[in-house]
C-alpha cells in the first residue's frame, strides 16, 4: 500500500452493481488513492459520483489497467472474458462478479466468511459467486461445521434488481401502466413481472434446470469445498426491486436442534438472525435492502425427516449479493499485503 | 333432483371466494331451482348477481336452511363451526371451504381428482381442503400412484386473493400510494406486501410452522389416504393478486423419469401440462388466473438424490384451490344422486 492507498478501476460503472460497488467502497472507507471508472464505449463519457467527486467513465480498452491495482468487473462475462486476462497481465487483482471464471479450477471463488483462505492462491483473478449462492452459503457454512450438510432444496424468490438497472426500471412502469389500465409488454424479462411470478432465471439447460440453478448446485460445492453437497434449486423471479429471498431445507448428517442452529448462526459472521415469528419477526426483501448482513430466520426442525432444518434466508442481493462481497474480497487483499 | 334442479345456499356470498362460487355455478350450470345468499348481519341486505339476477343477501341465522340442499360455506371457521351442523341437521349437505372440519375423522376432505370416492360416506358435511393444499395433491396423486411418494418439500408463492377481497385492496392502494411517494401502513397483511415477500401465512404454531404450512401437511396425507408421506412446507406471500405457485420437491420410492413424470400428468384430470422450456412456457399466476385447470411445468429429475423430480406448480387459488373444487364436489353429489 502507497501512503495514499490503491489505484481502483470499476468496469461497469455505470450499471446497478457497478453503481454499488463505488458507493460501498466510499461507505467502508477502502483506501482509493485514484479512481478509474469504466465502461463500454456506449456509457464511456457518462458521468459517476464517488465521495461527493464526479468522474467521466472511460472506455474500457487494452490500455485501461496501467498502474491499477484492483479492478472490479461487472459488466458481463463477455467483458470479463475478454478483459479480466488483460487487467491481470498489467499487474491488477481482478475481482470478477460475473460467471466468466467462476468454474475456473484456477480461480478461487470466494464468499469472505466462508472461504477467504482460497485468496491467496489467486493467479490475478477472483470470482465473485453469484448473488443467490452467496446469501446460501454464508448461513450454511456453520451449520456444515457442525453438524455436515448432505443435501439441500432451495427455492429462491429473487429481486428484479438482479437483471440490472434496466430490470427494475421494467417492474415500476409496468406497475404503473397496469394500474393505470395501460398494457406494457415484456422486454427485459421472458413475461410480465408486474404482480406475476416467473419460473426461468438465465436460460434453460439440458438438464431442465436454468443456468442460474445450477450456478447455486456447482458453486456452493466449490466455495463450500465440498462436493458430497447435494444441491437441487429452483429459481424464480418475483416483482421485487431489491432483496432475495430463498427457502432453503438442509439435511444434516448430525442432528441439529432449531436451538443449536440458531445459537450457531447468531454467532456467524455476516449474519443476523431475525427469527421471532411470535412478534411477526423474520427477515424480508424491505427489511434487507441496503444491508450488508445476510438475514436469517423461520428456524425449524423439518417434521419430514430425522436430520432437517427448514431456513428462510433474505439478502441485498446487489451488495452482499455482489457489490460488498467484491470490496470485501479487495479489504483482504488490502489487509493480508497481498496487492 | 326435481325437475328444475336444487336450492342452493351460499353462505359468505359477498366474500372473494362466495362471489366465485356464484360465477361458478352458473360457469358450469349448476342445475340451481332457488338461489339463497346468506352472508353475516353485517353483510345482509347486500346485492349480489347470479345468472344475470339480483338478489338480496340474507342474514345468516338458525332458520336460514330450510329446504337447502346443498349449502356451499365460505365465512370463516367460526361461522363454519355453527352453522354447517345446523345447515346439515336442516337437511342439506354443506360443503365447507374453511378450516373447520378438514381434519375431523368424520369429514370427508375432499379433491374430486383424487379421492372422490369417499364422497358418499358424508353424514351432511364435506370439508374443502386449503388451496395450496388442493393444487398440490391434483398434480401429485398420478405420481403417487405410480411411483409411491415417500416425501415432499414445498415452497410456496401465494396470491393476496387467498385472503380475500381487503387484501387485494391492499396490495393494489399500497402498490398506488407508494409509487406515488405516499406510506401505506399494512392492515390486513402483517407487513408491506407490495414490493416485498412475506414469509407467513396464518398464524405460527408451536413447532415454528405456520397454520398453512400444517394444513399442507396434514390435509396431503389425509387426501392422499397414506399417512406415510412425508411433507414439510414453507408458505409465502408475494405480491400477486390471483394465482398460488409452488415450488415442489418429490422424492418417489420407484424412479421416474421427467418424461414419465410428464406423460403420467399429461394424461391426469384437472391437470394442465405447461412444460416446453425452450420456448419460455411454463405454469406462471397471470396465465393460471381465471382457468380451472392446475398447472405443471418445470417437470425435471432432482440431480440431488436417486429418485426425485422437480415441479412447479400454479392454479387460481380462487377457483380451483376454492370455488371450482367445492362447485365440483355439488356435482358429484347430483351426479351420484346423493342430494
Amino acid at each position: 500500500m502507497t501512503e495514499q492507498g490503491y489505484s481502483v478501476a470499476v468496469v461497469g460503472a455505470t450499471g446497478a452493481v457497478g453503481q454499488e460497488m463505488l458507493k460501498v467502497l466510499a461507505e467502508r472507507s477502502f483506501p482509493v488513492r485514484e479512481l478509474r471508472p469504466l465502461a463500454s464505449a456506449r456509457s464511456a463519457g457518462k458521468h459517476v459520483e464517488f465521495k461527493g467527486r464526479d468522474y467521466v467513465v472511460q472506455e474500457l480498452t487494452d490500455d485501461s489497467f496501467a498502474g491499477v491495482q484492483v479492478a472490479l468487473f461487472s459488466a458481463g462475462g463477455k467483458v470479463s472474458e475478454q478483459f479480466c486476462p488483460v487487467a491481470a497481465r498489467a499487474g491488477a487483482v481482478c475481482i470478477d462478479n460475473t460467471n466468466a471464471f467462476r468454474m475456473d479450477p484456477a480461480v478461487p471463488l470466494v464468499v469472505p466468511e466462508v472461504n477467504a483462505h482460497v485468496i491467496p492462491s489467486h493467479k490475478g483473478i477472483i470470482a465473485n459467486p453469484n448473488c443467490s449462492t452467496i446469501q446460501m452459503v454464508v448461513v450454511l457454512k456453520p451449520l456444515h461445521d457442525a453438524a455436515r450438510i448432505r443435501r439441500v432444496v432451495v427455492s429462491t424468490y429473487q429481486a428484479t434488481s438482479g437483471a440490472g438497472k434496466k430490470a427494475m426500471d421494467e417492474l415500476f412502469q409496468q406497475t404503473t401502466d397496469l394500474i393505470s389500465g395501460r398494457e406494457h409488454p415484456p422486454k427485459v424479462f421472458p413475461h410480465r413481472i408486474a404482480f406475476n411470478i416467473i419460473p426461468q432465471i438465465d436460460v434453460f439447460l439440458e438438464n431442465g434446470y436454468t443456468k442460474e440453478e445450477m450456478k447455486m448446485v456447482n458453486e456452493t460445492k466449490k466455495i463450500m469445498e465440498d462436493q458430497s453437497i447435494r444441491v437441487t434449486a429452483t429459481t424464480v423471479r418475483v416483482p421485487v426491486f431489491y432483496g432475495h429471498s430463498e427457502a432453503v431445507n438442509v439435511e444434516t448428517e448430525r442432528k441439529l436442534s432449531a436451538a443449536e442452529a440458531r445459537e450457531l448462526l447468531g454467532k456467524a459472521p455476516g449474519v443476523k438472525v431475525v427469527d421471532d415469528p411470535v412478534n411477526r419477526r423474520y427477515p424480508m426483501p424491505i427489511d434487507a435492502a441496503g444491508q450488508d448482513d445476510t438475514l436469517v430466520g423461520r428456524i425449524r426442525e423439518d417434521i419430514s425427516i430425522e436430520n432437517g432444518l427448514n431456513l428462510w434466508i433474505t439478502a441485498d442481493n446487489i451488495r452482499k449479493g455482489a457489490a460488498t462481497n467484491a470490496v470485501q474480497i479487495a479489504e483482504i487483499l488490502v489487509r493480508e499485503n497481498l496487492l
